[in-house]
């Protein structure tokens, strides 16, 4: 191994101590000098360890309540300085500058602070300046020094020692670019607090920052690599998997649709999801109705489907699931005897998300991708309720087509433009999805609507149907009243609204404006 | 105004010297005593500034050339030291710490260095550590120092001293932010080539660091927020508007999927998209021909939609676009007549974009967020060509169908799935997109394609159909040889594929594999 760097002397301060005195034993056995500050000194001296104090090297006091304690040239000179460099070295030997071959720096806990304490003077004192400032200078300066930010690192350090007599060049460029990480890192969580604290104006920056969790099988497709990353600092993921294989990118993003679309409801309910598409909603008295309604409108689509239920799975409903082919079956929770018939489907994903409401209420933006730039939107968090609803026709819808209204209007928003969603008795019937036409959809929703029934038109009668826009023409109205249609939600909001309402009343279709569209792409 | 900081000494230590030299001369006006590093120092020296150096507090040289120049206890005393604090004052007093209320800090030009160097040594000796340690120190301690990082602050500062006589807090807290956001930037932009240039595994982190280019008018619906944000260092948006209104999210959606589209033809070739589904494509040996081809497949469709062409627009060309509403008209570029055609609707917005194939090369991944977590996959840069096509049918594609199926291919990748595409002498004549069941896909696909021929079955005869996937069962097969649809290309790899094949080869169609599906959700 060339490049190795052999260790003479070494600075430890560290507000972990996790380990140190086993590592800083070890050090001393390889006969590393350790110099310290405040409370590690103490910490290794009653230990044992051979170690002296960073005054010894500084002969200046820790001041400031030890704001300042190792921000002194004779420190940061051991750091910086690069033997190798003649200039380098003359100053060194001028001030009598001796070197630290190691650096070991883990930082004030902030990010724990700011979780146990709203007091800001608290906070503000746990913003480390010195380590941070030892942890980029030994960085900077790899090619005469190790830096080391993880307790996790400890054991490469000795066994490269052990192994090399000093430190290789390919681990100390890792542990450079893990120590600048975890400077950003450290910044970013100030910064964003700061910012919370301080400015209550939007901010013009953007900061994301993720550690992945895991490496998918692939993406959308074989040949796409994907990945999923952690946003928070826990890095708990938002749902548990209770049994199963891996979830997949593909059921991942139905996830996503699906859990949205669940949050709608408060009554008994059931989405099925199918190639980011809802295929077909219901909602019911209880749980297996809603299961039996949603399976029942579109069973050809629920097959390899994502479901997500919005209360407890128990084993009658799991006896009844584990007969249809599924991708995924998503709860709130499961009884010990419906997961008992699930686990003798090794493959059969369980999954358990115990709040979904709260979880979608922190999730409030969207992004998109462009060529060196980035979409950001709020989601779209309307809540369609009989307040928000205009009757502008002739007929009055019943109390019955309103609360069929409103379940329709709900779907239709997780449905893609031009989004059209036909439903009655609170079970989607025929779904309109992704057509450049307003109108298409309207058509296609009908052709599906009629195959639920096998073509027995007279079914169709009394349903109602929802459109994520307004109509801009009437052709649509003409349609629905060929299919027996009933009841009509939109947004309103064209120049033809006018024709629109004349229509649905020559056809003697109730209709109402929510007032607010919900294109979705 | 309570809480005014009234500025006796300032430091300076600034690698971008714009302005310096006016806003020192401003200070020394306002009798603030200025306290300057090596090259800083110098030129405010010569432009008649008084100034003191840093060694003056310090009693120590800079040494390792310039490494360490401010790294000192009296200087980070000075800086951290808070004169309400009574320890504080204590220390200050027994180390005669003199107090900076003001510092004025900007970095090494480590972002541009790289830009301009390969050099790893160089890059690394533009690693700026005083500086950041300076800029952390004094925006921990804004209750008692300013922190200064930016030449457009100067005035600012300026402002607040002559009509305060300091500066006011609410200015030293956006004064802290911006601070923390600085090194929290510089040290990602050090992560990042440290990254590139050290270690070529896969990074285990995510970072986004954006900038925001505007606000949007609002996002997919007017009661959603939306911006983009730009995430390179110039914020140069890939696209020029050289006519008309502000973008729109949904236009930009539109865009985003259009340009990625038009990149898969070096033919003249016309892309229209409507609801981020793309409505009629078509490709032709010149640019007016691509237009008239994909504007007569789906008129309907084209309304308002996103118009892209691969090939310059000309006065020709201008003078039919401009007499259909379209919402956006996309090209590499425009003659000068067509400019000025289009001029003439005020509204209009035209967009040029260069170099769209390099764009695209580089657009490399897409994100979807979840909550708490994010996905991240690669872009599906699937290249279909002929080497690609397995014929598996009895009956082998003419020369003409096998270029349609490589046509109808390009476009299906990126119609939403289940997406199916019929399509006749390289053009788009009926897209079924977005549904939950392949074979609905392949039945309302084929109910377009008769409306562009007014039901005229015979004009079908001869096209060709792509589907993003394979297809599970021979009913897509059926219905397709019911609209005389004549070749089909798919990904093959299902367990019916045998199946699929025979009823292929019953109903005289031709059939090739790619062997890659193209699913987008």
């Amino acid at each position: 191994m060339k490049n190795i760097l052999k260790v003479n002397k070494c600075l430890i301060s560290v507000s972990d101590k996790t380990q140190i005195v086993n590592f800083a034993e070890n050090l001393n056995r390889e006969n590393v000098k350790i110099i310290s500050t405040g409370n590690t000194f103490n910490k290794l001296l009653e230990k044992g360890i051979k170690v002296k104090k960073v005054e010894s090297v500084t002969k200046f006091p820790e001041i400031l309540q030890g704001r300042v304690k190792t921000l002194h040239p004779k420190i940061f000179g051991g750091i910086l300085g690069d033997p190798n460099n003649s200039s380098h070295k003359k100053d060194m030997n001028q001030h009598n500058l001796s070197k630290f071959e190691l650096v070991i720096v883990n930082l004030y806990p902030f990010e724990s602070t700011i979780e146990q304490t709203k007091n800001i003077n608290t906070c503000i004192e746990n913003i480390d300046i010195g380590g941070p400032s030892l942890i980029r200078a030994a960085a900077k300066n790899f090619l005469s020094t190790a830096i080391v930010v993880d307790v996790n690192d400890y054991n490469k350090i000795l066994n490269e020692i052990k192994k090399y007599g000093g430190i290789s060049l390919p681990l100390r460029k890792i542990l450079a670019v893990k120590a600048f990480k975890t400077t950003m890192k450290y910044d970013s969580i100030i910064t964003n607090w700061m910012q919370d604290n301080f400015d209550s104006t939007e901010s013009e920056d953007l900061t994301l920052l993720g550690k992945k969790i895991s490496t998918l099988r692939y993406g959308e497709n074989p040949h796409q690599r994907a990945s999923i990353y952690g946003l928070t600092k826990n890095n708990d993921l938002f749902y548990e998997k209770l049994n199963g294989k891996e979830l997949s990118y593909n059921n991942l993003n139905d996830l996503k649709l699906g859990i949205k679309l669940s949050a709608e409801f408060i009554d008994p309910s059931c989405v099925i999801i199918k190639h980011a598409i809802p295929s077909s909603v219901a909602e019911a008295g209880d749980i297996f109705s809603a299961w039996k309604k949603a399976f029942n409108a579109d069973s050809l689509s629920a097959f390899g489907g994502v479901v997500i239920f919005n209360k407890t799975v128990d084993e009658k409903l799991a006896k009844t699931l584990i007969n249809v082919f599924l991708e995924l079956i998503v709860a709130p929770n499961f009884t010990k005897k419906a997961l008992n018939i699930f686990s003798k489907k090794k493959n059969l994903r369980i999954i358990k998300i115990r709040n979904i409401k709260k979880i979608i209420k922190n999730y409030k933006q969207e992004f998109s991708l462009l060529p060196n730039c980035m979409l950001v939107q709020d989601v779209d968090n309307q809540k369609v309720t009989v307040k928000n609803l205009k009757i502008v026709s002739k007929r009055k819808p019943s109390k019955r087509e309103v609360e069929d209204l409103i379940f329709a209007f709900r779907v239709v928003k997780y449905v893609r433009s031009n989004a059209i969603v036909i439903a009655k008795n609170k079970t989607t019937i025929g779904i309109g999805s992704g057509n450049t036409s307003r109108v298409d959809s309207v058509q296609f929703a009908i052709i599906k609507a009629r195959r639920a029934f096998k073509g027995n038109k007279k079914n169709l009668s009394g349903s109602v149907l929802a459109s994520d826009a307004f109509f801009p023409f009437s052709d649509s109205i003409k349609l629905a009243r060929s299919a027996n249609i009933s009841s009509i939600i939109q947004p309103g909001g064209s120049i033809n609204d006018r024709k629109v309402i004349e229509s649905t009343n020559k056809e003697k279709i109730s209709m109402v404006f929510t007032g607010k569209r919900c294109f979705s792409h």
